[in-house]
């Protein structure tokens, strides 16, 4: 196994997609964020109050999934054409599944990957002030349709 | 416990700081990359050929910990005064832990925390074309000095 | 009459645009200025002294438009083909009018709109040392060609 | 009256302050934007359903406040200390007040007059699918207080 | 000769190219970056130990490119299908070359200068604590290939 | 000779600067772009015109030194106090001269050195249409005032 990422000096490039042609792309990416259920309790009830922690991260995960070319060093730049997260509360932990899509010449994983982190630490700023100990983890690629290396589903995944 | 991000709207704002003094601060955050030992094994022998994929990680960490006001909504703006990344490689598995300094109003948790989620994801980066299945976990912060609110070390860190 | 923006958990996502084709489209914004016409003649004396406040303007237009889907959080991205402002002169206002062209999957209101607030949030900056009584007005869409929902000319144009 | 923003050459340069001291410094700033009644109905019904126009405007305001220094050419860079928005929906308009704080060498006018006007713009963004009539207007600076040429409230303000 | 960037009002705008075809291009700038031999020398010891000045020059370059469009005031967007950067180390100065590509309705000259160019600030940086007195010199276009101007070959070029 | 910018592991680091004074320091930068005569001779009859192609370079320059912690991976962030430019056109090349104060831990060399050059490429990108064959060169630090480490002049300056 080789990587693509390396010119013959041994410097990482941005690989060279040009003769690639423009393909309708998806990924979706998921992640968990892991806190005391009162975060979770003091979450809810401000969502009553209307304030919505989640609705600022949602917002988070989608201004950084359209600067993910610029975050990523050899990232490929996209214009995407959809981006979306859900969030799933349970006793201690918040699902985040972002859902990213484009038409272009490279996949859009970053992206993905991108909006559910970004989506994850804007939920820990918005609670550290209650909760410390909270825990980003499980951050990985669910599926990834579009581009010439085929349909990708994570393995187990119903 | 309630949320200091909200105002009486229940909409997210940025938290005042005018009369914080300016202290010295740090953080400590750490992450976890896991991916198969081949994809381990690319890496170190992508260095011995001087590609060092955790090079770029780390350049993107620290180029990330820059933008993280730019990325968290509601985070302050920050002139941070150091940045370090240090990374141990296991069999499956790349620990990376992210250093941030300041002095400043508040506290560089959610830079250090930004530095080491995006090293992992330029990790994942460099690597999903040999190994799709990576996942970032245990992104978590390890330790804070500074502030009014005292230091914190995570329970039971060694 | 409902919105677009909203998911069903009632979080704004960009809305997906994926099968859309690309299309050539313009838009037309305007907007307007009002200050002391002592502020007014003094920007034409500047301009006599080759020192032009809408210079200044003008270019902040154009930049911000090219920034659009960074500043507006559902907005999407697009590479403009095309971006120019016009300055008309009033005895006490400057009427300012940005014109943006693309060939992509979404229209360019927004970019004309940014474009034109802007340059108008420039003239401020660049006009506030002798006056703060300035007034930004009329921030409108003019005109709008290009995409299925058809051509728009605001109502009473000449 | 002459302008303190042009060299000898004509040509606009970034203002010396680096003899100013660092003091505490605010700024409020409102603007308006004007629509259908339909669609301030439109708005208020969504809000009952959690989906908030303006939660998302808010923080358009935030994060565009914040990014004041790279939208307006001449504009000194701040770290904000603090920044709020404020709506008041009418029949067929809504208010927007922001406020900006920072302890720095330079005011914040432009700052609050930037997320006061992203807001709106935001507010156009994610009503005109339903509505392209919206006119943005009366944005001016209502109040300023600290640095040295005195504090600033807008006659006639009640 | 007159030039394209200009209005009639004698403003700089975005050159309209709505009605062009996206079409390969690519295009190579160098530059060089004299020091002193003994600066030479600490890169080539620094690079035994692994700490490879130009690695970080080379992603500065690459992230650059991405940025072109953000940093040259009348620069047209275009999302670049690769990046590359050579660099020749000779007794006392270094040679950058960087290669950029694209589809688009515009060449990528400016991304490439801007790559080579910001290359070259960052070994400046990296190495300004032990040599002052380095300079950057010969930035130039190479070569370009696509668009309807036709091909570029700087005279002389072996 | 050793580098302060890599740590234990070889990699590129932000040198902490936690516990260096702000102090006032300045920075001067200078760079030369040669063109043919007759493109001089173009800007210079496009100045009269009202069009002036340094107006819009020097902006360039002062938005790129803002963005300079941003392009310069390594490069600690700084709120600059004051920049301008200073250009002097020869009959076959332009001067570009470039001063950056600062009140903080670190210099402004970068700074200085950022807004030199992104002037030069500007004055590229205005002009490339008629002359693709302009060098980019001489570009170097002149002076730098404040710090730890003393004041510096280039040697031989008058």
């Amino acid at each position: 196994m080789s990587f693509t990422h390396f010119n013959d000096s041994g410097r990482a490039y941005m690989v060279e997609v040009t003769g690639k042609d423009d393909t309708s792309r998806t990924a979706i990416a998921s992640g968990k964020i892991t806190m005391r259920p009162e975060t979770i309790q003091a979450i809810q009830n401000e969502r009553i109050k209307k304030g919505d922690v989640l609705s600022v991260a949602q917002i988070a995960g989608i201004m950084g999934a359209k600067k993910t070319s610029d975050l990523i060093p050899m990232c490929h730049q996209l214009m995407l054409t959809g981006v979306d997260l859900r969030f799933e509360i349970g006793t201690n932990s918040i699902l985040i599944e972002a859902e990213v899509k484009t038409v272009g010449k490279t996949g859009v994983e970053m992206e993905a990957l991108t909006a559910a982190t970004l989506a994850a630490l804007t939920i820990y700023d918005m609670c550290k002030a209650i909760d410390k100990e909270m825990v980003i983890s499980e951050i990985s690629l669910m599926k990834k349709t579009g581009g010439k290396s085929g349909d990708y589903l994570r393995e187990g995944l119903k």
